[in-house]
């Protein structure tokens, strides 16, 4: 298992991506994710500016992409997903409440899938135009 | 492959069920999705109202409960599900814009799952609090 | 899209199995799978003997081997092997009424599954031992 | 990460149901997952009562249903659910013998799936019907 | 369903896309995959640009990439994914018999992936290191 | 949990396969996945067999085979399996180099797999044949 790499031991190209990360999220320093990225540093520079652009506010606010990025974590069981963008969408605002109600349609959505394709339903004509 | 029930052949029990959702949605008729499941009588019964009240506005809106039903059915693939909560969507007013920013959160969120994971990162100490 | 061998013009090795698969299971014919199978003869070989062996009734009877490999097969959203396997089901005695405690059980199992991840719940004590 | 509520700081709808779970299981104290759920009150009643009806013995018995559960939960690879299931199916009398058979089908159920899958075997006209 | 969108009523940002992708692969028109998720311009070029990139032979071969992707696409049971990257695959050399063997080790990972859940093993002290 | 049964509290048929493991793999002692499958004796002799003929060297080499099965084991979120793959597929040469670039296959697989799916695209005529 690599060990994450620290600021004062990045590359320059790694510093600057971690560079970019703290200014925009306003933190004293970087996820160990973006740590263990750093191996690949490729790899970082593009996650990074992928990620920057996706989570940007547009037709959706901040607050519901942290919580379709949670639901997304939560149903495929990535631990560490899970807690990392729980933080994030606290920080967005989602109270308690949400977070209960999200955790609902998460489940009642896994629920359902599964219904659905045990049963073998064919799409609706309704829903093929 | 079992026939859909339909409203005339249906037991008073699923009849039931099958007002409730046409009167609170509005609409003519059911999705096959729950004339498939009017086979399994208690087990309609059950969904429906769990889905009703999953679904209900409450501390999350109606358009971003449909939202995060959505991304869920996405990432685990469901034919069915991804078609009748695209036009769920839809109705509660989600615009072809904010599908593109939906699809690439989720993607993103599928993608980056597996870095960490791949990259077995340990869960930050910040966010074991 | 390979074509399925059919019987008259597999290879001997090919041809074995295929007698093997209609003689245990008493049919005219193998299913598509095994056709499709069998452009990797060593594979069809090892899936047959395994699936043989797997499937034979033991601490488990074969009915609750089949209501099994449905469920694991419905949870995947494997459409091919839900329809085959809810075929091999009822002809081991799965009735209308098990299939439906089957998806209800299923379902739920995929709701709690993603609300103890999304809820990050530590496994008890009790269950380390 | 939020601490789980014990019985002494539950308010009294949470305690109903933390009550109902000990009646029916003849158990001491509740599992810590629904020492998590209680954050979320009206989550962990329906999620009780959903249940409370999937299990009770019907069409299937009671370790029939455990072992369902326990193989999604294998198959979802969720940490908790595998080792409280695993519990519960012994309760409800699993042997060695059978979680080693349980296992096996788990197992060829996810290889077979994507063996399917991966050759693009259309299903049979005979599944059609 | 939204319709492809084909060059002749592209925009001018999606057509130097598609122009893109026809020039590096050298053929005369692209996949419906990128005329679908041209209805989303800022997702096609983030998209194509990323994929470009991840696929261009590096320390990895061209065909071993494929090969990955290929493997991922089965074990999540894409229908369209399997179907065009089979193809990518045997244009960058994936016999029939690589494809067999690249099958037996798909599924075989599925199985033990499960086994090893459904047995909770702990990491070895060895692979921690 | 099982405890992992050791070399010498092994019966002689699992003791059998310890053997058959430590001399292909010219290790001293096998991973404690062998050692808790032990339980299940028929089980370990079968996956044994399995995963010896399955990742012999064929029209893929061993490297490949190995950078396959820890791409799934990624998309799968298996972190023993990750944790054990990594090492064995190092052992067969990966590079440091060559990880980052399986990771971003596997991350972008992942991620279009999704966009596919959200996107509802038909597979092409071109692919079907």
């Amino acid at each position: 298992m690599a060990e994450p790499i620290q600021h004062e031991d990045a590359s320059p190209e790694v510093r600057a991506v971690y560079d970019e990360i703290k200014a925009l999220r306003g933190v004293p320093d970087v996820n160990d994710f973006w740590k263990h990225l750093a191996h690949h540093p490729a790899l970082l520079r593009r996650t990074w500016d992928t990620l920057r652009e996706t989570m940007r506010p547009g037709a959706l606010d901040a607050l519901t992409k942290e919580l379709v990025y949670l639901a997304v974590s939560i149903s495929n069981g990535c631990e560490y997903c899970i807690a990392s963008h729980t933080e994030a969408a606290r920080k967005q605002g989602m109270s308690e409440a949400m977070l209960g109600e999200l955790l609902a349609v998460v489940g009642m959505a896994n629920e359902t899938n599964r219904l659905v394709q045990g049963l073998r339903v064919p799409v609706d004509e309704a829903f093929r135009r």
